[in-house]
């Protein structure tokens, strides 16, 4: 057993986490995870002070950066006051919290319904849509996330869906996703057209009077950030009014900052004729991950369902006051601070520009893709062929940069350059110099 | 629009909740929360500086009370250092607080695996189960509550789960309850038999090869609190023994001193042949409620299945450092202040002996039924037929002690008599008291 006494911190915490702590995603044996201890903005540390640049956010959730001054006031403000009631109650920071994010969506929207994270706001908002249509089936795509309990990682199209498809009802199909078309596309507007279609050919195969609910990440983010090509949204909308079918945007990931917008489908780019959907799922960016919170953002429609019926849903910790308490006050903040707005510009002005530059010199970058502080670089092993590169290279990278000072996001074959909203220019420059000498080392090893 | 300013803050938290949130397990229209703004031990208040006497715990969750100074200090402590971390990293207060639960749970246990709640535990641990046998189906009882999410509402027993039934492979059968016998029993002993031999034959008729886990909660706790009669978790561990079936006790609601011991099933009446399950599942306790958190606790011979092979499953806010600070200083404050030990002290000297003294003036109370401070009246409109209390006589209960300045627990036909472990010897003189009086103007009224 662990003794606490007569070692480093880092050493404690590495040991107890070795012999107590059973890890997500992971075979246990080999693991060697790193411990932190403190951060700021965009840097964490360990115990000893070694300082990483964080271009992870941790899993894409610290928006306003580590330990926002105000935002940590606020929890510790809430935890003298009060830390835990029952969702039945009402609270002020609950309220408040729930006014804001409503005020936020923008028209047509009305009530939130909290969760402790995106997982079970995936639930909640299915849930919602089979008992509004009175249908059973959801449609989602292969390319996507949405969580890690039962219809949630159902919905999930990627890998980690395979072992636990233990809820029915789930139906998937091909998102658009150019540089790897399942359509044999040759340009934005073809790969949105045929992916339109073969999303329409399935809803008719599956039958579209027994289909509850279309989720889909506004911007599929673990899979590989892949924004939407032109009018794919708006046909999305329009298949889905066509057949009487809730369309839910799973903001968890892309909601709240991360692509220079409040919500992903706010963004004028992605989503130029301002298609809206039923219901949005949201947790992380929400309050920065720094107390457990998630959501599902409900319109009148869906309300006047169960204003006289009851809502076979809900959780002990719904509308935590801590957690509901530091999203009011993350929420303020990225507002008075211009934390959305400082998103777009870095990711218009600064990291966009940057992370082209770096693939123009780096041909081992297959594709970039992004908006904000939300890119993909795509890394292969020849860029005709796209062949993604190694499992073992790309663990080479992650070494090679963790030794140079940052904490990258790797995903399968992919840096994930996602740095908080807060990130300065500066930081950019810094991180986009790392990439290129790890990127350069890589090449030359 | 609610405007924030002007209004008196109980108005202003009442209106944002009418207005913006979207409440658990309700019809939305008629709601008439209440509001709550602050707490101390077993007091809560509003911010006009109402008190109640919580005899709730909430949800059954603040074991600790309201408020402990300790804890919440040791929450503040943490928001100055780092908020969130990324599960795959270390960090100290997580492996501080899964030392401690393993250590708790006693011989035979290795890891925990955190998650945001009991819904997500639940999720998880029947998750292992389906891997490490490679089997499919859940057994679970028909009175029983497991969780909001997926597979953990299907797992449920109660009403909740019926329109939410999309996941496959589970089966339910009827636990002990001799005041409401499923097999015509009419001793303690002879309700355990017939349960199990129950329980035996729906084993049998699905396969016994094909169950992965019987999840059970120690003590049956929202489907009205049932303590399990001699010999029937001994039997349980033998027909999973025999059959190769993963044990579950869910200890969510149960666990960590509710029943006047660190895990109900440590509790030596209940339990006197020191039975183990195979997994257990905990949240509520662990922390009080006071940050979102929960989580599996596993044994070596599961943990060695995921040692070579990925455990697919995991959350964003998994072991969160303000979640897990909380739950060291609560484990270590209930250690250090006796908590556990009062609980158990309070249910064998002080409120058991007066509920039963309740009881016998109140033929209303058909029955009393509980340990520690978890503790059930069941309310009959008929003593012989044993017909439960109407809904309307139950919500004018439900009244009547709130106006006498209590905070009850009302669950069907039933008061739950669930106060926090800390409470005093006097608290439940004033309990009982309210409880007395309301139920003689229910009687005249």
């Amino acid at each position: 057993m662990t003794s606490n006494t007569e070692i480093a911190p880092d050493q404690l915490a590495y040991s107890l986490d070795r012999e107590y702590v059973f890890h997500s995603w992971s075979a246990q044996a080999s693991l060697t995870p790193r411990v932190f201890a403190g951060g700021e903005g965009t840097i964490i540390w360990d115990h000893e002070g070694h300082r990483l640049l964080d271009f992870s956010s941790q899993l894409v959730n610290t928006n306003i950066g580590h330990q926002h001054p105000r935002v940590v006031a606020a929890i510790k403000e809430q935890a003298d006051r009060l830390t835990t009631v029952n969702p039945a109650h009402a609270h002020l920071a609950r309220g408040r919290a729930a006014q804001r994010i409503i005020e936020l969506a923008g028209d047509g929207y009305e009530k939130v319904f909290f969760t402790n994270g995106g997982a079970d706001a995936v639930e909640n908002a299915i849930r919602m849509a089979r008992l509004h249509t009175g249908r059973d089936k959801v449609l989602s795509a292969y390319r996507s996330y949405h969580g890690n309990t039962g219809a949630a990682i159902a919905a999930t199209g990627d890998w980690r869906r395979v072992s636990n498809e233990y809820a029915h009802g789930h139906v998937h199909f091909f998102g658009p996703f150019l540089y790897r078309s399942e359509f044999w596309a040759e340009t934005p507007e073809q790969e949105s057209e045929r992916a339109l279609q073969h999303l329409e050919h399935v809803i008719r195969a599956e039958g579209p009077g027994s289909i509850a609910a279309l989720i889909m990440e506004t911007i599929p983010g673990s899979s590989g950030i892949l924004p939407p090509p032109p009018g794919y949204l708006a046909g999305l909308r329009a298949l889905c009014d066509a057949h009487g079918i809730m369309l839910i945007f799973d903001e968890v990931m892309a909601g709240f900052g991360r692509t220079g917008d409040w919500f992903a489908h706010h963004n004028s780019q992605l989503n130029p004729t301002g298609v809206r959907p039923d219901l949005i799922t949201f947790a992380k960016g929400v309050n920065s991950g720094y107390v457990p919170l998630g959501g599902v953002i409900i319109p009148p429609a869906i309300a006047r369902t169960f204003d006289e019926r009851v809502f076979p849903g809900g959780l002990t910790y719904s509308g935590h006051p801590l957690a509901t308490a530091a999203a009011v006050a993350t929420l303020d903040v990225m507002a008075e601070e211009g934390i959305v707005e400082n998103a777009a510009r870095i990711g218009r002005d600064v990291l966009g520009p940057a992370l082209h530059e770096l693939a123009a010199v780096h041909p081992i970058i297959g594709e970039v893709r992004g908006v904000g502080v939300f890119w993909a670089l795509e890394l292969v092993a020849d860029p005709v062929t796209r062949e993604p590169l190694s499992a073992a290279r790309m663990a080479a990278l992650k070494g090679l940069l963790l030794a140079r000072g940052m904490l990258p996001f790797i995903a399968e074959n992919r840096i994930h350059v996602v740095p908080p909203c807060t990130v300065s220019d500066a930081e950019v420059r810094e991180g986009i110099a790392l990439y290129d000498s790890a990127l350069s080392d890589l090449m030359a090893g």
